[in-house]
């Protein structure tokens, strides 16, 4: 039984599933691969108790993750469940669920279990825990990447449908990319982080683990929401809304970086893939090009080598000063260092930051996303841990920039070594692209095809969704809007681009309107014999369309047009009333040749 | 002769004046007023000769600035001109003018001079510099505000039309309460920094000092621009450019503080300003409503109190570390502390503002702008060099949270003293709320018809301008998106408000279309016999506004509605050519009258 969303509530709504039965298999699963040292604290019968009575009482399509298991990373409350962080000395057992927790259970989703993480969340590589190193999920002698270790295996091994992780540097990707998972890193403040322990508060995020970009996206709609108590929390803007994925303008097009860029630290698997997986990306008709991310990598390097080490130090201030030894020494050793900085560091860094991000604007802007590898290469555990701080270096060369530079990402598999191992991308896009980036995983997930987690199913486009770009609106315009008319300039003061110049369908009559200046034409649906007018499509932002609408003086407005093509497209419409003492001018064929006969 | 720009623009189009004149007359001025400490470097006749030249080969009405003459704070760099910040140490001369210096120039403006500012632009006094403490415009005696001391006075004694100052924690409005002038604090990133010398560079702001708020708004628009050198330069978004008012929904609301939050520091004459300030707001039908501001007054005392001041260290490092004894006492007293916090102390203070930030939203989310005293107090120049730092500080009580948070500021005059000492008020609104608050403060000058500046000029309307308000747009809807009806979600998930249950004028028909559903009806103007149709006035975020258009499908449209009050708004058309099969239900009255019919 694979456990993805629609597969579980194909089960529970037909009955031939009960929540029980699942957690029984589940339980039984976790038996099998507890060698991986996935859970720091798995639920017992008791525990899970309150849950499956609660489910009982009510239908299975009356919750939208009914019965749907779950895991969480052990630095995220669970309410009457220990929260470790990895770290025996930070034990305790909170009274209330986080935001985000209490979100999910809410809405019908079950709880598992606290799983294994870099302790403290400081790490990329998933063998720094007291609970043993997490193994990976398709090779037990790797890492399985970190810190969020445990959540990306649990779901990979199918012992749920979903893991809450977090994201500083990478913890919510690198472990996606390793274990055949997608790994949403949303944008900061999108998913509240109250009940989360914090490592750098102004740069954590919470993250999403899944099979398959689809339920990713379901489970990212529950659990997100401003929350008052989180000073980081911000509201999702109704562009970022789930209904609202924007309209492609043209193939979509991806930035990927320089090919002198790229490093992989020798891992030819890795190379090839990626080389494999832009080929395969780009035959599909999705647009590549390339472009400098030299400001990206320089920022990588600050968030690790710069004064953001001094808010590790403030998360964990109680253990490290008062029980070092309760951390391990490469913990310690790391952490530690965020002693010494001064607040002249730490501001002449944000100052260098800013000066990176300012760069990186230009590359943002050239496309609809970017795409990077999510990681350079995978590592063996015994490699990891006889080299604990350089290897692990490595791991967040194409991660450590996001949260510095404020973005969102969503890692996606694309591919195998030749070994077998997962190999995946990762979409990049502004703070609150959030949506369109799942909507372009989507198509990439529909575009590989591969088998889902540890071979958990098959891949099954669950639902078509269009892929993404800007959020623009095109506009049909017919008369004083056209390039060079004179109110062109409501178009391209509001960032208004050309996009094609063309015909309307044989459908209309072209009138001019009495009155004037300035002077203007109306189309209107012809009842019969109507003729095919010139026009211009222009795309205008979505945020900008609406000052253009309501600028406009009766008797004209905007409505619906179709092309020459069938398409049917926004453009200016006419009231009938509007037409008292106007003109109709269809024979000229369009605005300019009518303008042009008048001038004679 | 008084210097605003209409002034200036009526005489040299009229012929009535030249630019030498002009100029002539400014150093006769300068000559009379040379004891008020305003100026560092004076531009001599050979300095100031390029550019009158220049002026005289071009036409007056083809530059928008032509012959206007500004000042410019002498921590801003104009080419060829020495920058000292205050500081003999400092001086060098730039090769460049800073970014902004340059676009004014190119639109004709004449540069007189640098002015005299509280060293390194750390104060709010006007005392703290070598070339003397910088008088006040309307008593000598008194303070003139700072650190754009020399900026405020030159425009309050009209040797110049505008002056450039810059903020960092009320340098740019301070001044401009105690002279009778607007200041324009923009949103941060608004105006570039490059050739500004930095305080704290992640909070800077370039500013504008002005007798009128449409000269500032003039400025502001020829000044702004994204500069790819400037890491801190943002883009001005369209919601927040010149043409782009907004709409205002019923009266414009204004926050001011709660009673007991006053501060006034003993100065009975500021305390009674306030309050006959607000009652004369109330009276002119501006909503004022009671907020309480605690989050922002700890947020101001945290700029002072906080790691902040390591920025300024940073900015003077040169100076500090090296040749001490080349600041002042009280400067190098309170820059040299920012040698001691630590970068923990800095990211814990960025925590502690990101927790007031949040409380603030409500506020701000709560009117059309906050409203509050620009400063507590005025005081005299012995009084502030007997106790400069306690002093000083009082100075910022009401300023000092703006850039921390992120928001834009304009101080507008709004009266005088029983002793005739100027007073003012701050709004205040989110960043790229710019041009929102300059109406406002628009709507404030033509209602208290002050003098300008030291009675340069009584105050006369330049232009009517719409009253400040949210970006919103309404829209008049008949049909399914009626409170109730199967597509008012389209209305409420946009943000959406109901205004007003209303009558359109009694010149339409109501049709029911062929087809659904959702079943629609069109309201067409009639050619004759017409009939008042039941309609709901919604509000929409002007960003969303679009998306909500573009999703309506063919015939209908949004163009414009008359009301039963003749207003003209945004709402519902319909082709002529969607009337097929239509039925003329105009008899109903309404679309919920019919539907109840058909019900039956």
């Amino acid at each position: 039984m694979n456990l993805t969303l629609t597969a579980l509530q194909t089960g529970y709504r037909d009955g031939s599933l009960t929540v029980r039965q699942l957690v029984d298999t589940i339980q039984q699963r976790c038996e099998q691969t507890s060698d991986y040292n996935i859970w720091i604290h798995r639920l017992s019968q008791a525990e899970l108790e309150p849950y499956l009575q609660h489910l009982e009482d009510v239908a299975p399509d009356s919750l939208p993750l009914y019965g749907v298991p779950f895991a969480i990373k052990d630095n995220i409350d669970l309410a009457g469940i220990p929260t470790t962080a990895a770290c025996e000395a930070a034990r305790h057992i909170p009274e209330q669920s986080a935001f985000v927790v209490n979100k999910l259970i809410e809405a019908g989703a079950i709880p598992i279990g606290k799983t294994n993480l870099d302790q403290f969340a400081t790490g990329l590589v998933g063998t720094r825990s007291n609970w043993g190193a997490c193994k990976n999920s398709h090779d037990p002698e790797m890492i399985s990447g970190g810190s969020s270790s445990g959540s990306a295996v649990s779901v990979a091994l199918g012992l749920v449908t979903f893991s809450l992780g977090t994201d500083t540097a990478g913890s919510g990707r690198v472990p996606a990319c390793l274990n055949n998972l997608v790994g949403v890193k949303p944008s900061i403040g999108l998913l509240s982080a109250t009940g989360m322990m914090p490592a750098c508060r102004t740069l954590d995020c919470m993250t999403i683990f899944a099979l398959h970009s689809d339920d990713a996206h379901a489970v990212l709609t529950i659990a997100e929401g401003d929350d008052p108590a989180d000073a980081y929390s911000r509201p999702n803007p109704f562009a970022n809304s789930p209904r609202h994925y924007g309209h492609q303008n043209g193939p979509l097009k991806l930035a990927v970086m320089k090919q002198e860029q790229l490093e992989f630290f020798g891992h030819e698997g890795y190379a090839q893939c990626y080389q494999q997986s832009l080929a395969q990306i780009a035959d599909s008709g999705i647009e590549l090009v390339e472009v400098d991310m030299a400001a990206f990598i320089e920022a990588a390097r600050l968030l690790y080598e710069g004064p953001w080490v001094a808010e590790r130090y403030l998360a964990t201030q109680p253990y490290i000063d008062q029980q070092p030894e309760a951390l391990l020494d490469v913990t310690r050793t790391i952490i530690g260092g965020g002693a010494a900085p001064s607040a002249r560091d730490a501001f002449s860094a944000q100052y260098r930051l800013k000066a990176l991000r300012k760069q990186a604007q230009a590359v943002l802007d050239s496309a609809d996303a970017l795409l990077t590898p999510t990681t350079p290469r995978p590592y063996r555990i015994d490699e990891v841990q006889a080299d604990p701080i350089r290897l692990n270096s490595h791991m967040g060369h194409y991660t450590n920039y996001m949260n510095l530079f404020d973005l969102a990402g969503v890692a996606v598999p694309t591919g195998f070594t030749d070994a077998g191992f997962p190999f995946g991308l990762t979409l990049v896009g502004e703070a609150f692209s959030d949506r369109r980036l799942l909507s372009i995983a989507n198509r990439l997930q529909q575009l590989f095809q591969l088998p889902l987690g540890a071979k958990q199913a098959e891949y099954q486009a669950l639902a078509a969704k269009p892929s993404g770009g800007d959020l623009r609106i095109d506009v049909v315009v017919c008369g004083a809007h056209l390039e060079g008319q004179p109110l062109n300039w409501q178009l391209t003061e509001r960032g208004g681009r050309l996009k094609s110049k063309t015909l309307s369908a044989a459908q209309y009559k072209l009138y001019a309107l009495a009155g004037g200046p300035p002077f203007r034409p109306a189309m209107v649906v012809a009842n019969e014999g109507g003729t095919a007018i010139e026009v211009e499509v222009w795309s205008l932002p979505s945020s900008e369309f609406g000052s253009f609408t309501a600028g406009i003086p009766a008797p004209l407005g905007i409505g619906k047009v179709m092309l020459e093509d069938g398409s049917q497209c926004s453009g200016f419409i006419c009231e009938a009333a509007g037409l008292a003492g106007a003109t109709d001018i269809s024979h000229y064929g369009g605005w300019r040749a009518y303008l042009a006969d008048r001038q004679k």
